[in-house]
């Protein structure tokens, strides 16, 4: 019983974060209509919280986000789950570090996908969140594991927090929705800045120590205790 | 006399779903000042109901919607309907499945229409909304049929919702006007994705087999059921 | 006595409305900071109204625009003017058609003036709004007529209602001074729009005939009568 | 007393001005999610008052504010200040002349800085705020002096109000933390300009003796007296 209790309102929060966080794809325009979507994993349980499928930002209440297991399935929910469930569920059977997952089609970082190319890493920026260059994954088409398993397999050989989908767009994690969301918006500014400097030239490159040496703070002396 | 009834009913909702979509444009940034409209086609009637010409979006109520005949006449309204009007109006007597249209000046969309160049489709998100290349219309000037007969020749000869009127703007269609404002929004994403990709090399090919397998799962499945 | 209480309502009608429109500026983002102005004429009268200087857009009030007679001189306020000030007084006084000007530093029109490129008429929004290519101005130095020439000379040889002041920014003229900030809003859609198409390749022309249409029945029969 | 009365109060005043400032970062876009601060130093004393570390804008209040000594230390708050607050307090001790200190990773003036190439001065704005190119800085690893350092030793031998980190991002000083907002305002909107300018062509140089003129008049004349 108090088990049961636990997880309601574990996910009744989850609800309210997850909807809630989707504010931050519109703010920083990383989605336009229905193109993006933020899950969360409820911690302790095989399930998560996701975006319903195909329905407005505007329309987004802690109510219609959809519960569903670590196959995909929905276990609670009046609605589809968006068509990202699958590749996200993927990365939470195989990551359990992770605690969310967010998706976007952001214009810059779609832009180096869209050319299979990694976003150097020429800014301290990129070297604080990412520890080097933005990876990117195979071209890989939905409706079975190859999105999760070509996200997954991209970003355990990196220090990376986010993977640039060939021909796709971006796929973030982090320990929490919240994390995955800032990965996702550090990844379009990262993407875009890196972008608008090689239209004119060269990037000056970071030495290899120096990227480790930010990386290594920004992970552990960075915001508040 | 239920008929009368019936179709005041409907151009009343049709007016304010009408109005309503305007502010999906300037949401998007696809117009400036007043350059920019939705039309609906009224059901089983020969009329429209369209955004009146020269007016501000912050301005736009149901009631300075204007409807037209099919023949692009004013029926109903106070204003002088949207120049685009016959355009319009001869895409609803040409293509019975069309319910409504939607005309921008969108940035990236226009720059390659100025070039007379199509989108190719080197995103799963060109893929999945225009199933393959956003092609190019004639140049065509405005005051006869030109324009609207440019969009129609266009449009059926391909399986995009959006055609990039040379030297002009664009056209979209859908089967509801709401569905012309989602493919005018998607054809500004991709048209902008593709041409920052493109400004630092070559974008990645998706096989005609992959763009066949998206457009189909994404008419087919995706959304709300 | 008449005359006085006359002048007195169209000064109060001007401070609002010049006032009203910089939120246009703001709104398409030609303008940071305090970086660009309107001023109307006060038909029949020696003075204009026009912006105090240095004041932010959100502290405009209709009560701190300032009056200034066609030399520039302060007749009515407690600020001082737009820097521009002289500039605008100068066309107000050799172009009695003009009823308000706009200044602005706006972007992608101010980067063609940096290189003192006119922007080419390679749109239709081009040929309606400006009935050719934007023209560019001379190198002007603030402090004396030599802006303010710069603007007339220009816009006299031209059909267009903006003109491209080399190294510096945009002013546009209108009958009004909202129609001089529609030319504002336009010119910056219009320069980006065609440098956006010329990053990837040359626009194609238009046809001089073809403008010259266009432009003839946007000034005649667009908007409501 | 009266001396601790006053420092209360001048710091309760700043505390709100500070706060209030970083609304002006993300109006203008010049920083996303926690990447950025504006921080005043209080007058007559050696202290400064700066934005927590890694808080959200939209959580940002006149309470959360950190008061530091100039060498960094915290002397009032419960939260721990901006990772940049070492460089800043550098800069207060160096510079006695400089009442507040901005840092952003503004997109257009780091994509500069990621190129080591200082903002050639070919607009009349660049002239009137900097009175000629934005300079580019070092590199330099957060951690000890070496950010401040550099900061310092090229405003010194520079007219310019902001200065390009290489690799990095803008940090912008004046003689109030507003001054310095503003500076960091025009810095981004400078170059954005010119880097869309040099796109399409080399932007006409603006002779030194105008840049001269410009950057008198400018730093004496403008605004309000």
């Amino acid at each position: 019983m108090t088990v049961v209790a636990d997880v309601t309102d574990t996910i009744r929060a989850l609800r309210q974060e997850v909807c809630a966080l989707h504010e931050q794809l519109t703010r920083y325009q990383l989605v336009v209509w229905t193109a993006g979507n933020v899950s969360a994993r409820v911690p302790g349980h095989d399930l998560l919280v996701i975006k319903p499928s195909g329905v407005s930002y505007d329309d987004l209440t802690p109510d219609n986000m959809v519960v569903c297991d670590l196959a995909g399935k929905v276990v609670e929910g009046e609605h589809a789950p968006s068509s990202d469930t699958e590749a996200q569920a993927y990365v939470y059977r195989e990551m359990p570090e992770v605690g969310g997952v967010v998706h976007t089609h952001s214009t810059y970082a779609t832009a180096w996908a869209a050319r299979a190319e990694p976003v150097p890493c020429v800014l301290t920026m990129g070297a604080d969140e990412f520890g080097g260059e933005i990876p990117v994954g195979p071209f890989a088409i939905i409706g079975d594991d190859s999105i999760g398993r070509g996200i997954v397999d991209t970003l355990r050989g990196s220090r990376s927090a986010a993977v640039l989908m060939q021909n796709h767009g971006v796929f973030s994690i982090g320990p929490t929705a919240r994390a995955a969301v800032k990965a996702a918006v550090m990844c379009e500014d990262v993407a875009r800045t890196v972008h608008i400097s090689r239209q004119l030239g060269e990037p000056v490159a970071i030495g290899q120590h120096h990227v480790d040496a930010l990386f290594d703070r920004y992970q552990n002396v960075y915001g508040q205790r």
